[in-house]
């Protein structure tokens, strides 16, 4: 928590935090990653984000491979060894977020950086959107909590293995 | 980080995060707590947000006696001793911050719980504004931060005693 | 345009100005009228807006006998003969909203007062979005034009007959 | 109201509409004009905007010079004689508005186009405000109104001479 800058590193897979909307077909959908437009509403000192746009799929479509990836993401990107970033934000379809969760979990059981992964209910283009909230609160984590995988949301972190959806109230919970 | 609800603290001072617009003066100003407004634009699981109203002053007005009441409430909702909330939030301006903070540190030298001080470079009636980020990183980090006082801001906590504000960068720093 | 209060009678009909999305299923659909949230968000000096709900559908869903009950609807309201509103405002899904101005001026040749049919091509609920702008311009319109069926969006009044939705450009163009 | 392009001349004095905030004396003040900004927000067809800025003032500040300033300006855009602008906004302070509207009047009695002032009673760079309606309003009214010198806001059109401010309503009445 010093004066030297965090490098963060973001994986961005899509999810619903960045559906945009077509005019034409009237259609919400993943197309590409609005990440960048997010972070430019945060105000982050002396943290350095590097966006890497992995895959840009609402989270049921994802495949086994796709899940393959984000962990060798993660890896390359210094959460399973030495250099790399300080932290690790994975954004996320909601829908599938925890068996990424779990699979990150089981083949990289001792991070060394926090991995954090977040996602919305609601898109960041909407007014009314937890996108903005989940990503800030998931880089913070990732400045803040002990190394481990977890996901942060709705103004709280939980730490896998164990956590889910909660469909019907919208949320992430523990057990 | 369980499944029980986590009760929060938060204690209003004011200052800049606060201040509304007068149409009839043009000016901006503490007049009253607007933080149940800015609560209600968060998504909060199983979180229990207690607001006290405590101020509502630009902390370049404030006195020694009002520091004062600020230690008193903290101690009364639970900074101090056993019982009361998990976390406790401190809004405050940002001219004057790190000298509560200090005092803070000074006369709760081992708070039972977490104490995080923030505020706003911008107020949050304005469409940009670091206000809302500010507010869900306190409340973030009133959860997940081991027992100490902290300003947490724009991205990251800093712990007392040694944080300031700088006033170039319009943000806090340490040492 | 002087001193006493005007009656704006606003007929909604849903489309996509009116969209909510859905968490569950992740799609924005017509499910109930959000005008009264957006009346709310503008400043109306000696007008009442009365709000008729008629329809909440996509209008590439509408039958001709929707089309039906909204020419009874404008005429109930005082576009067809003495009494009523002094404006008439049409809330309509941009699709067929053409086909609907159409069929008013086919039914209604000679209003006795404005009938401005406006929509958006983003709904109102997506941060960036015409629908405010397109409901303030219809508003405006139904004040100052003089008796007819227009529609009003992007900036300008179109009279018809001979309105139509321009697809490619996403807005309304004559001839 | 075909499909030819309107040429809008758009002549900015500053105001409150146009008030920025600076962190570091946390005062709101004319500094520079944020009128693209504000156009770069709505969708206007056919319509070319030409911005002048004028002046950047407080209308509390403004002299009997800068109002013959505007005077000239409106006269150059088109707003006296052949040639320039179908139609004029005047962006103005709400305080003096009505002066600059009855100066204009006196001197360009019989104007080839309409001539439309506006202003807002809170900033554009807040949260709630009422500069983008106005402003949607002024560029619409300068497109279908007959030639003369109107104020347009909140959602009406009034023709001067004798518009004048409500200041307890914070608004514009006749008479």
């Amino acid at each position: 928590m010093g004066g030297e800058v965090r490098r963060i590193a973001l994986i961005t897979i899509g999810g619903t935090i960045e559906k945009t909307y077509d005019e034409q077909s009237g259609e919400l959908a993943n197309r590409r990653s609005i990440v960048r437009r997010m972070l430019s509403e945060l105000r982050l000192e002396a943290t350095e984000v590097t966006v890497h746009e992995l895959l840009s799929k609402d989270s049921l479509d994802m495949t086994e491979a796709d899940r393959d990836r984000i962990v060798d993401a993660v890896r390359a990107t210094g959460g399973g060894g030495e250099g790399g970033a300080d932290g690790i934000v994975v954004l996320h379809g909601t829908d599938t977020l925890a068996l990424t969760g779990e699979r990150l979990y089981e083949r990289i059981p001792e991070p060394r950086v926090p991995i954090v992964l977040t996602g919305a209910m609601r898109p960041f283009e909407m007014k009314q959107s937890d996108a903005l909230q989940n990503l800030t609160e998931a880089i913070f984590a990732a400045g803040v909590l002990a190394p481990g995988i977890y996901c942060a949301a709705h103004g709280r972190a939980l730490q896998f293995p164990g956590v889910r959806k909660d469909v019907a109230r919208g949320t992430f919970v523990k057990g």
